[in-house]
């Protein structure tokens, strides 16, 4: 293991963490908000460690794929300890335990949160709040090696270890211009929705907000009924970049370069007719709520976005709506969105080799001497990835029932653990009943706070990494 | 696909299944009861039918992998549609789909029923429902290759198509002495729970069927409170028997022949640590309702056997129960018994072999260029058990979504649906909620029956022959 390029790139981490602190420190000095101090002690803390531990480069720079693993998972859980920080001194967030939760469900960009008054809190602790979900949605890893002069082959490691989805393609040869190409699609989306929020009538403060906590598919709001007291114009404007911010990033890479029939991979469909499926069957099924269809589709499309891009926002309190809407949502918080977007959930992707694999598996069993391959788009997929989906489903089931007992022990009802886990795993934000919508986590004890942390991070980075740092094996020489 | 030999073995099938029907009708018989008409009749067309059927023996008599499978879900189809003729006929269920969910219901060894009122059915009816359980049991065609004479290869087609677990092991080289064997520890198993449950004072009628019923693990019993209503001491054996049941046949085989270490296997010991520490803790959760520890262990113990088992009896209304005990146990109906006994369930085994599988995996991502092996209990376990136990669990989640998905349509609540679909695709038999141990499934559409019907016989025959039965690959030449 080596452990000093470890070090390394987790003072990178700190120093690009403090940069990042900018963004709340800035807002604080504007809105001359006392939290100032806090900030920028933080932020200026994180850039001297940052660079008094990078001022030396290691000798040994070679990163295996172990390394990747780690560094993803020690960088996220350093990423989100440095971000509970300002919450908790400033004293916006009492407990350390509540402020870590509130910053791994930023990061993470699940969107659950804590805070019974949202409206209460400073600005910029509001912004630093929406800012944690936009640094995590693309990948704050991939960010700083858009910038680190690492070799190809050892930011692959790290990228792969980051990255959602089953398997990772560059776009061009090198990693870093990749790096650099997705964010540049992300940062032109993100400045997309703020200015036609702007034009639909948000004031500047709560567009930035908004298009950063949709780009990262988070889901923080600045108000207690999340995104219920805007237009219906901004509700649709929201609901249009949940869809487009979770769909594979690489297709409006193929889109810009006109290459249509790259860019409309079977993931994108399958997405697009699920969340058309779904708005649809749910606005009937509302319709009796609200007698008029057109508000029933306004609400089920924005909701229908809002969980399988696992972004969280809501505009209506779904938890009221009949059981088959209910029902159907819990679901879709599974499915979650496109590979290579900045969603959670399973992924659409998972789902098209799992099922791929089933269909050949079965033909095994009748044809035994068969040799098959899974196809998606014309491409194979490989053995290896199969292999890994299935592992994914293995430890995703492992990791759901073992959350689901601990967090029976605070005796509140199966539908709110079962959705709280749901939520958290597949970082959506709101689920159910006490978790629903209306309500927040602060229902929780502190044991099961902590077991939803670690649901949101290993979640979030698809399990393995996280996964991993608690296996001996990882550790031995 | 060998057409002709199909229907030679689903006449075999026919003929059997009229030699079953004896039981009530004798039964029928000495109640002077008037259904006694309507078993006989159904007796004997099978008895004709199969004889006719089967008089002529195909030429080619060689059977694949392929129909094997064929011929196992037909033949539970068939055994189902002929078990729900009776009930239907004889008025004592009075819808078709009633009487086929029932029938279904008992030969999967699921025990939900669709009865409101099950102390008012003749007794003819209600021994038929409990011996459904035990043909179901220990597997229909695995009688009927007790006596046929089939070669080897032929029938281990069958065997392993309709015996519960990833892998069968046959105990001696033959299959058909194979068959014989498992029957002969099932019957005398059966036996001695009988003649316990006489001596612990319960009468002939009550006694057989409660032991052809635990036998079976199924679970449909003879009173409205099921097992509430019986003695302490009655209780205590139930469980122990139940306990007896969910352990593989194979482990009696070899305490006949005191091979201990053969005996005790990981899968045992892992099943019987499970029981004793879900029952502990149930037992001090629950023990504010029950004031006395032993009342308190007896009546968790029962139910953690109950469920693990996937019997399905109970001594309490444990939907009542706290919500650790009550997330427990409806995590326990995924976990099933031991592989080769007559429970439902994913069964300890897979679990093994998938928990083996991640970890394996996991020293792979680490360590990509090491080969491993996964190993239970000094075994090496098959490369393609391994796979296939994953394709199960791929199966096993789609199921279990598709018949979420159209339950929801039923307008129920979400834990009513997921634990309905849960304990038909387990074989459990009660969920909770609205078919928690006091309700029954008459809540339901017709259309949602139609689905646990597939569930329970897709269960019972662990997912690929119900769904090799839909596969339009299965049909092509």
């Amino acid at each position: 293991m080596n452990y000093r390029m470890i070090g390394n790139i987790l003072g990178w981490l700190m120093l690009f963490e403090g940069i990042f602190l900018a963004v709340p420190t800035i807002t604080a000095a504007i809105c001359l908000e006392s939290t100032f101090f806090v900030f920028v002690g933080t932020a200026l803390f994180c850039i001297a460690a940052g660079l008094l531990i990078t001022r030396k480069k290691p000798s040994n720079t070679t990163l295996y794929s172990r390394e990747g693993f780690i560094i993803v998972s020690l960088s996220w859980i350093l990423l989100s300890l440095i971000g509970a920080v300002p919450m908790f001194l400033s004293g916006a967030i009492p407990s350390f335990v509540d402020a870590l939760f509130e910053s791994v469900s930023g990061f993470s960009t699940t969107g659950a949160t804590i805070v019974n008054n949202v409206e209460a809190l400073p600005k910029s602790v509001l912004i630093w709040r929406s800012f944690t979900h936009w640094v995590g949605g693309m990948g704050v890893l991939v960010f700083i090696m858009a910038f680190l002069p690492l070799s190809g082959g050892q930011n692959m490691h790290i990228m792969k270890a980051e990255s959602p989805g089953p398997s990772v393609g560059k776009l061009v040869p090198h990693v870093r211009t990749t790096a650099l190409l997705l964010y540049s699609i992300y940062l032109a989306l993100t400045l997309t929705e703020f200015v036609v929020l702007l034009i639909s009538g948000m004031d500047p403060f709560e567009a930035l907000n908004t298009a950063v906590a949709t780009a990262g598919t988070g889901g923080f709001g600045l108000k207690n009924n999340s995104m219920g007291g805007y237009s219906p114009q901004i509700q649709i404007v929201v609901t249009v970049f949940m869809i487009l911010f979770a769909i594979n990033f690489n297709s409006y890479f193929f889109i810009i370069r006109l290459k249509m029939k790259e860019a409309f991979t079977t993931e994108v469909i399958v997405f697009l007719i699920i969340v058309a499926m779904s708005s649809t069957l749910i606005a009937f099924n509302i319709n009796g709520i609200y007698h008029d269809l057109g508000d029933s589709f306004r609400h089920s499309t924005f909701t229908v976005a809002s969980i399988m891009s696992t972004t969280g926002f809501s505009t209506e309190d779904f938890n009221m709506w009949p059981e088959l809407s209910r029902s159907l949502i819990v679901m879709l918080m599974f499915v979650g969105g496109c590979a290579g977007s900045t969603c959670g959930g399973i992924k659409i992707s998972r789902f098209l080799i799992l099922f791929k694999g089933m269909k050949k598996e079965l033909d095994v069993l009748i044809h035994p001497k068969q040799i098959k391959k899974i196809k998606i788009d014309g491409h194979t997929v490989e053995h290896e990835v199969v292999r890994s989906v299935n592992v994914y489903l293995v430890c995703y089931v492992l990791v759901f029932a073992v959350s689901m007992l601990i967090l029976s022990f605070d005796n509140l009802d199966l539908i709110t653990n079962f959705t709280a886990v749901a939520s958290a795993v597949n970082n959506v934000g709101p689920g159910l009943d006490l978790v629903g919508p209306a309500s927040n986590f602060s229902i929780f004890s502190d044991p099961t706070k902590i077991v939803l942390i670690f649901d949101m991070l290993a979640g979030r980075l698809e399990l393995f990494p996280i996964l991993l740092l608690f296996a001996p094996n990882t550790w031995k020489k």
